[in-house]
Formats: C-alpha cells, structure tokens, sequence
C-alpha cells in the first residue's frame, strides 16, 4: 500500500559524522546520488576507498551511490544540500558556503539541516544562524529533520521515525517524500521552532537522567525527571513560540526517550559522570566530544531567567554544572520544594479541574 | 525548607501485593499505623512473624508499625482503606467490604485506590468499580494515587513521584500530604479520568514496546511506539472526558517511561516474549502474573471503535493477541501507513501551522 515515490535526487551532505554518514547511506539504498563531504581531504578520500567510516559509523557499508570528497562546490551542484555539521560549526560551516556560492545557487538552494542545540554566546536556533548566514536563501527552501534516531539504527534500516519541518508545507512535505522508506517512516510538523528547540533542550534533561542514573537512582526518579523536565522545556518552548504538542511528539518526548534512556548518548554520559562525582573539568575531555548538552542548559537557563519561566531542574543541573551545588544536593532540593499541582492552571481545560472548588 | 507533616494516621491496605506491601513500608517509615490485609490467612500470619513479604516485595523488611492480617474488619477501624487489589477483583473485595460495613462506616470513610487498568466486560474505570460497589460512599472521600513507581524503588527510598487525584482538591491535597516525604513527592492533579486511564491504556504501550524489542528492533522504534502510542492513548483519554495535558505528565508519559524500558514490567514481558515469537496461549501462563495489557487492549479497542477514533498501534497489538497478524507484518503495517502530518489539526494553536498556505 506504499504510495508512489520520489524520483531519485541528488544530495550534497555536509559533514560525515555518525549522522551525516547515516543519513548518506539511507539516501542511496533508496537510490538516490550523494556526495558526502568532511572537511578533512586525506580522511574523505580513504573513506572513498575503505567504503566505512570506521571513526564514526563502524560496521556499515558504504553504497556504491555515495562519492566522499571534500569538495565544498559539490553543494552547489546537487539538487539538496544537507548540514549535518555540529551547531557551533553551523555558522562557519554555512559563512563557507556563501563564500563560493554564485547568486545563481540560491534560485534552486534547497537546504535541510538536522543539528540538534543553540548557538553559544547568540542563543539562536540552528534555522535562525543559517538564514542570517545565508541572506539571500529563501526561508520557504529550507527544512529542518529532526527526531529520534540513533544514527547506528538508522543506517542499519532498523525502524526510525523523523519529522521533517519548515515555514513552507509543501517544502516540507517534498522532504518527507524523499526521505520514507519502508524502514524510515517520516511525519510533517508546522512548528519549526518547537521542532528546534525540543530537539536542542532535550540535551539538558538527558543530561540530569544521567545524573540521576550516575547517582544510582532507579527507573522512578528517571522517569520523573524525564517527565517534569519536559514540562519545563514545554513551558521555555511556548514563551519563545512553540506549541506545547510538538513537545509531547516525535522531536520533543520521543527523542528525549532515546536520547535519556541509551548508554549511546554523549550528554547522558556526561551526565553519569558527574552523578558518580567525577568534576566537569574532568567530564567534557573524557567524553571526548561534543556534549551539547552543557552550552544548552546555560543558554536555556539565561532565556528562562529573562523571560520569567520557571525551570528548577535546568536551574538544578546548571549549578551542578557549574560546581556550585553536588548533584545529590540537587536532586534533595528538588525532592523538597513546596508541594504543587501537577499542571499549570493555564494547561488543564476550564471543564475540568477544581475551579469551582 | 520542607513544610509541616501531617500528624500520624492510621491505614488499612487491602491487597499484600508488592505495591500495597511498598505502599506500607512507605507509609510506615512516616509514622502511620498500617494493617496490611491479604487474604491468605497462613500467609499473612507468616509475614507477621517473618517480617518479610519474600513472594512479592523480596527484601525489604516490614517496619514494626505494619501489621499483617486477613482481618477485613481492619478497614472500619483505619482513619484510610487503601485499595491495592488488581482491577479484576476489585468489584469482588468492594463487595466483601460493603458485606461488613455498618452505615456509620461512609460517614468517616476515606478511600484511595491504586489499581491500573479497566474492568473487563464493562470497561469501567476503577473508581467507577468502587463507587458503583460502595453506592453509600461520598465520590468526594475517593481518591487515587498513581504514577511512575516501581515497588521495589518505592519501598527501598529511592526517590519517586506520585500523583494524587479525587474529585475533590481538598481530599486530593489531604492525600497528598500523608504520602509526601524526602524521597517521595506527590503532586496533585484535577483530572481524575486522566490519570485513571493513563495508568490503564499505557499497559497497551507497554506491550507494544515489549513486542518491538522482542523482534530485536532498537531504540528508535521503541522511542516512535512510545510517543506516537501516547498520541493515540491521549486521543481516547480525551473523548472519554480527560485532559490531553494529564497523559504529558506523571501519570501518562512518565508511567510509559517506567513500564516501557524497564525489565520488570510484566507487560513489558509478555510483549517481549510475542515479539520473540511465542502464542499468546503459551505466554501468558508463562509471566504467571496478571497481565493487564491484553484486556485493556481489548476494552480500548472496541471503545474506540465504538467513539470512531484512530488507534493503528493498538489496533496492531490486538489483532498480534488474537493470533490475527504476526508481530512483525503488524510493524511493517504500521510503518507503510500513508505519509501524515504529526500533530492532528485539532491539536496545533491557529497561531502556528501551515493553515494559510
């Protein structure tokens, strides 16, 4: 009962990580032409060669439709490019690609990027960066990707679900058609900025999931925490735009599961560490890579202190972060805080609650 | 900066389960006086002696203001009846309680129930059951506590949160103050159908979540089946009366988290072994215990077809129960459903979405 697919495409990928290199392979099982591209030119053409990323992706067979290069100017070739560089790399990954791109590019630019955070020091979104980076990209070509997916399962065809966004609908449901498969089911979401920013704040909620876990407290308390943590990033999500259902869907609760509750996790790893007592001097080197989750949570924190939005478990974990509290402290303060309704009044409909009462 | 307690109080716990016996270790702990009431005479005089309820609650030892005992007459003697007894038999051990108890009984009597599931051939929730049974009980003196909480942590202190409802706030607060102490926090919640349902229909997940990690698939369909399982579980939820809020809380998501990627889950298990490919004829007696799933599937199943909303996954998980569809064309099912939006109109704010174009 499949319905009939995309023609082939072809797609310039910027950057092989684990994602990026995921996402190459499922593009080309479907048959469509991909040219990944890293930064670093002896690694892109032995990966060329070897067909395996064995820093990133070990394991996984590189299709024959895939070319590594580290060509920049295949972007301006293919029919989509997608940015799968780290946040903090986004603005000088895209700052590069204006630098070759001729006015020409951004009549047919078609861009999906699918980074998870905030920039540091700016607080922005992902989207946000590209389009000041890019001004002459029309914000109805580009889409965001985002949700829960291991980049190992993915590449594997182990059943994923994505949502695929952008301020255009019909952009956004092009992208959905060319990325379904049988095994890579994706849904459309008109809420960029929830999609964003669930996928962003996530991070600090698996962060405190490891902590709680590195404390050695049970499934009780993780879910908790999982569960109180979303409603605070729900309510930072609404005051800057976002509706509150993204958060309970696929980008916002689904990919918090994965993230939270998978040893594959860099921020829950991080997270663990710092419950077992290690220092974060000594946490971010041992992790060895990026832990988004650390950036996110003082930028939430800042934007929630200024816009009067409560997040005690952020709050919590940035203390933690910072030294300023031990996490058992933490999690005994949030134990102890004045007894409360579980949901805002502003969240439960007038016909049923205790109004009256 | 913890609050007054409440002054000591005495329970009756009806059902010598492990969560009635977690429930009164708890209690217990806090200074409350505890009959904890089974129906098996010898045992019960055993645990009284023995201080240990090695069947269901392992390891941990019965406070000394726990007594055990078959004595039903217990629950017009307590300030509280706590009712710990499966949803299948919760009509019968209402009806023994109505055969003993004097008129004077309703006028003091406060009941709380934690039963997770609906009753089968009615389809009534447990509060429906009790107040149905006990027709002289005032609605306003029944409440229930529900939430993410494993037995084993409840009553070993680590850190778990409750939800406390009733259809009156101050009942629902009064409950809430009892049960509160360092390592458990209880919230309170006006949508007494939500969280009665949500601790229900979650055991559908569950067994979803049991199967798709029995057929050896990852985290990304499992973190997919919890999420969008929760959309369709909320959309029944929410034609039956409750909050769409109360299934992103506690009760609702945070109890999926618990009962989905945990090992001692019972429903968890039975999917696992379906998953796995085992009949259902040789799965249930092998868990051994009740499995609530496989009845509340059906009961939701039918009231969803009867109140025309959409369930696929539990629509799937109950044809996989009656042997209608294997476990694995059941997903691939699920998966090949027809490319869709994530968040049905009804659900996103006029302010964000696509609606104009």
């Amino acid at each position: 009962m499949q319905e009939v697919r995309t023609a082939p495409s072809s797609f310039a990928i910027l950057g092989a990580g684990s994602f990026g290199t995921a996402l190459a392979v499922t593009l080309a099982q479907q048959g469509h032409h991909v040219s990944l591209i890293g930064r670093d030119e002896e690694m892109m053409a032995e990966l060329n060669v070897k067909r395996e990323n064995t820093k990133y992706l070990p394991g996984v067979h590189l299709h024959p439709n895939i070319v590594c290069t580290n060509d920049l100017r295949q972007c301006l070739q293919m029919d989509y490019v997608l940015l799968s560089v780290p946040t903090q790399s986004m603005r000088a990954a895209c700052a590069n690609l204006r630098d070759i791109a001729p006015a020409s590019f951004y009549k047919k630019a078609s861009i999906v990027h699918v980074a998870k955070g905030l920039e540091r020091g700016t607080g922005k979104r992902v989207s946000e960066v590209i389009l000041e980076t890019l001004p002459s990209l029309a914000a109805n070509r580009l889409a965001v990707l985002s949700g829960p997916s291991h980049a190992e399962e993915l590449a594997q065809n182990v059943p994923t679900t994505l949502v695929a966004t952008s301020a255009s609908k019909s952009y956004a449901e092009e992208i959905q058609g060319v990325f379904m498969s049988d095994t890579l089911r994706v849904y459309t979401n008109p809420d960029l900025i929830g999609v964003e920013l669930g996928g962003a704040l996530k991070n600090i909620i698996a962060l405190g999931a490891g902590i709680s876990d590195g404390l050695g407290f049970g499934d009780n308390a993780r879910a908790a925490l999982i569960t109180r943590g979303l409603v605070e990033i729900a309510r930072l999500g609404v005051a800057l735009g976002a509706s509150t259902a993204t958060f309970g869907g696929l980008t916002g609760i689904g990919d918090l599961i994965v993230t939270c509750t998978s040893r594959l996790s860099r921020n829950w790893n991080a997270g663990y560490l710092l419950g077992q007592g290690m220092p974060i001097t000594e946490v971010l080197p041992k992790i060895g890579m990026v832990v988004e989750g650390a950036t996110t949570t003082k930028v939430a924190v800042e934007k929630a202190k200024s816009l009067a939005v409560s997040m005690p478990i952020a709050e919590a974990i940035s203390n933690i972060l910072d030294g300023a509290c031990s996490p058992k402290e933490a999690v005994l303060g949030l134990m102890s805080r004045k007894k409360t309704h579980e949901v805002e009044e502003r969240f439960v409909e007038a016909t049923i609650g205790w109004a009256a009462q």
